[in-house]
């Protein structure tokens, strides 16, 4: 196979970049256009027409998902093929089976090892149907707080704001994953120790973090006059430190064929969304993100949502030289969306070597970035429209609210002013105005698109998980680098408890030792020279 | 005066970037240029020692501010000239006088215009201390929503969140900035609306966003049989169509010359946080603003902390070349905070025209960014060590935590944690590893610079939201653009009324209209072509 740049498809693009349609031309951004730039599954339109995009740019993108095999990786993946490798040197050598944590809901033929996962997945979740009734019938518990850092936190978290309002009346979800212990504090703080269940997840079992939290969090309630043995939930690998039933009110398993910001769909999101959704209401979230996963894998290339995101990404990032995207989603229940698809983007393709060991000629994952609209529009917009660099947008919208209250104000309603301006930035972005103030003057081209959805419940935040899990891993397919390993976190773990060492061996009494500048600081950098 | 490019100093620091230093060189990182590398005022300390500069760097970057005369257009912006300006065409013509909002605390000479802001912030003040008092007497109101979008949503929230470990207890405040109605809806949901004030804030009294989440949350009052005026405060401009005391319990002021993105200080900030902190506590945060102001304006350039973190960001940007910076908080706390510094630095200087109305043939602001560590450690640190592209990073760090509660796991504090990791990022990124296993390989030479501070108290959260203030500010001058105006905003909003308009039309019955694919953002392509 060969590597990216030297495909056919590549140089074909390479040319077609050099000089890329002009949107802000009169008669380029037509309806028809507009119309014809649209791609939809069910539930889901990919409006793509304000990028910078032709019919040969797009034949071309389909031909380098052709020619980098890019729907026969994902089979292999769906299948559990051992994705998760770079040859020739020590890696972690996984299956990346993620998708077979919601492949729940049809009797069909997978392979074997994929089968596997599945069952293994079933019987946890049978095994969490089975504790959420139990809780249900005692009634004890109204709140959770679940303790983890970067997957372990950030998708479940996305996920249980993003759906707050089909949390079952008075129970919420609470969060600490920062070693912080103002964090840890605040969030202790605001409940009833009583009422609350803690699920502590890491798949090792060692995270400094999470073991840190959770033992902040079980002297709170010893102080309390509380079994934590009573309160506390483990999710994590088997035969983990963490395994220990003994103090554990219950214990739920992760594997390793699913990387951490690839979880939130397995028990890392199960328990905690379990006991707010309803295990039915998380049950819907499997089941979107199934359907997506179903779409991912059978939709041919030109009707296959996530492919065509991931290809439109490589023209803006590759042949467009555009080293940012910004995700903007038009609803603020969507508000730490951005922060989960920033670690799976940025952990899984910020990478510099290929399958093969050998470093990449051309650039990898952007940096993501996004806050929701319209807060953005009165914020960092001024940039996005007239700064000098163009930043490609991704935007997310519904069609209608979650909540069925709405209210007209000066003759319209919420929804329809939040979907307003969600077109009118793609359209604005795009086109550009003209003016003979040089301040009122809006260049145009920058390239977005939107991916618009009905309403987010419950099976529209399942999808829209997998659809970007998807994107990435189609990106990380052409650029054939291993999108599943996260090597790049290690240095920084080695050196911070070289410098704990440090911090242990000055401190005398029983109290934090005062921050010695520089000291630490200077002392590991002899000891690294 | 010369444009930036042509000075002799940028030519000099063109050449020096050609062979930037080289960090992950055997001897290049050592301890000695780790002290020197530092800059200290009262309560911080600017450590730039893991910065790609060398002291040849720093003297040429010291003498571009010197020709784009900084310092003097510093104290120019702080006197009250009209800064907010683009010669030959119509512009804003104002002043910037956000620093006149806490120029509160000692007798001195200053310009007669700056002097009258600052009487009028005084007058504001007089008001709010009295305000409040009553309020403390009546004992009323125990929540505060506040209902503003862009700055006057994410400055206040950002030093709300920053400074909730000093809240009086008891008093908690909420924030509605979306035209989401499920935002509204869940923030109005989660209160005792007896018990609560709403701040309303719109300088022009006529946001969209802003008026239309009055009239929702209004409208909730009503049904619960309350009376709105008993509530509801107004912060707007003088004449604005919300300076109507008739429908407000109490009115303060905000002025043209004090942008939104810089108004935290100003009543746009002052009531809620007043509120919460009590006055005292909001006095502080303007006392810290005012000392790092002082400081911004009086230290000379080689120990001026906003300068000199203005200069290394330009070198990055106009000389590395990088695009992006992420701003990483070791706090918790701070979990907002990098979402106000997007909205200051990029809406400030994502400009494309130099305060001549020429297009600058350089680039200006980059794309802001950042979550707080060790969060940020099990995410997207990922791509910072092992991507393709370096991203400078700023790190902001603490001494001590803010909660006196803090234990000991594994013989260390949280706290130690949380700054020995800080540290341990900053050495690893710069110097990178080698290592035989290509994925165990880092590059090294990711610039990355730390700002740390004692303890994130009320006067250091006032000092840190005006060093970023001025390090955009410095960076803008230099680059000699206009900071203070956001024409770009202004497209959008336009093309996003028209829209509205079609909805209505479309719209028969008293329900919000499904959204008509494709029509709405057709239509408003025809009549645009």
């Amino acid at each position: 196979m060969s590597r990216f740049p030297e495909t056919k498809s590549a140089q074909k693009l390479q040319k077609l970049a050099s000089r890329p349609i002009d949107l802000s031309q009169e008669g380029s951004l037509t309806p028809k256009r507009i119309a014809e730039m649209r791609l939809s599954m069910p539930g889901f339109d990919l409006l793509y027409g304000t990028e910078r995009v032709t019919s040969e740019v797009m034949d071309a993108l389909y031909e380098l998902a052709e020619e980098m095999q890019a729907l026969r990786k994902m089979a292999a993946m769906q299948a559990g093929e051992i994705l998760n490798r770079i040859e020739g040197v020590e890696s972690e050598n996984r299956s990346v089976l993620h998708t077979a944590m919601r492949d729940q809901f049809e009797e069909k033929q997978s392979a074997p090892v994929a089968e596997e996962a599945s069952a293994m997945a079933k019987r946890e979740l049978q095994k969490l149907e089975g504790f959420l009734s139990k809780l249900e019938k005692e009634g004890r518990f109204t709140d959770v707080i679940q303790i983890g850092i970067g997957g372990s936190d950030l998708g479940p978290r996305a996920l249980y704001m993003a759906l707050q309002a089909f949390s079952r009346p008075h129970r919420r979800a609470h969060f600490i994953s920062n070693v912080d212990p103002d964090d840890a504090n605040a969030v202790l703080d605001s409940v009833d120790l009583k009422k609350t269940l803690v699920v502590v997840v890491s798949k090792s079992g060692s995270t400094l973090e999470t073991l840190t939290n959770e033992e902040f969090a079980r002297a709170r309630f010893h102080k309390m006059g509380l079994d934590p043995k009573e309160h506390f939930i483990a999710v994590t690998g088997e035969k983990s430190p963490m395994d220990d039933p003994s103090r554990y009110l219950a214990s739920f398993y992760m594997w390793d064929f699913v990387g951490g910001r690839y979880s939130a769909t397995s028990m890392v999101g199960a328990v905690m969304l379990g006991f707010t959704l309803g295990y039915s209401g998380f049950s819907e979230v499997l089941k979107g993100a199934h359907a997506m996963d179903q779409h991912a894998l059978t939709a041919k290339p030109r009707e296959n949502l996530p492919l065509t995101a991931a290809l439109l990404g490589i023209w803006n990032r590759n042949f467009l030289h555009l080293p940012t995207v910004a995700i903007i989603p038009y609803s603020q229940a969507l508000i730490r969306f951005p922060a989960h698809l920033q670690q799976l983007d940025m952990e899984s393709n910020g990478k510099r070597i290929d399958k093969e060991g050998s470093p990449v000629p051309f650039s990898t994952g952007p940096v993501i970035w996004g806050e929701p609209g319209t807060n953005g529009q009165h914020s960092f917009y001024q940039l996005i429209h007239q700064g000098t660099d163009p930043i490609p947008l991704e935007f997310i919208g519904f069609r209608k609210s979650q909540h069925p209250t709405d209210l007209q104000v000066h003759s319209t309603f919420s929804q329809e002013k939040l979907l307003s301006n969600l077109f009118a930035q793609s359209i604005a972005l795009a086109a550009g105005q003209a003016s003979s103030n040089p301040n009122k003057f809006f260049p145009g081209n920058r390239p977005n698109r939107i991916l618009l959805a009905d309403r987010l419940d419950p099976f529209t935040a399942g999808a829209l998980l997998a659809y970007y899990e998807h994107k990435v891993a189609f990106q990380g397919f052409i650029w054939n680098i291993n999108s599943f390993d996260q090597e790049g976190v290690q240095l920084g773990k080695v050196l911070a408890l070289k410098i704990l060492e440090l911090f242990k061996a000055k401190r005398t009494k029983e109290a934090p030792a005062s921050f010695p500048l520089g000291e630490a600081y200077l002392k590991i950098l002899n000891e690294k020279r």
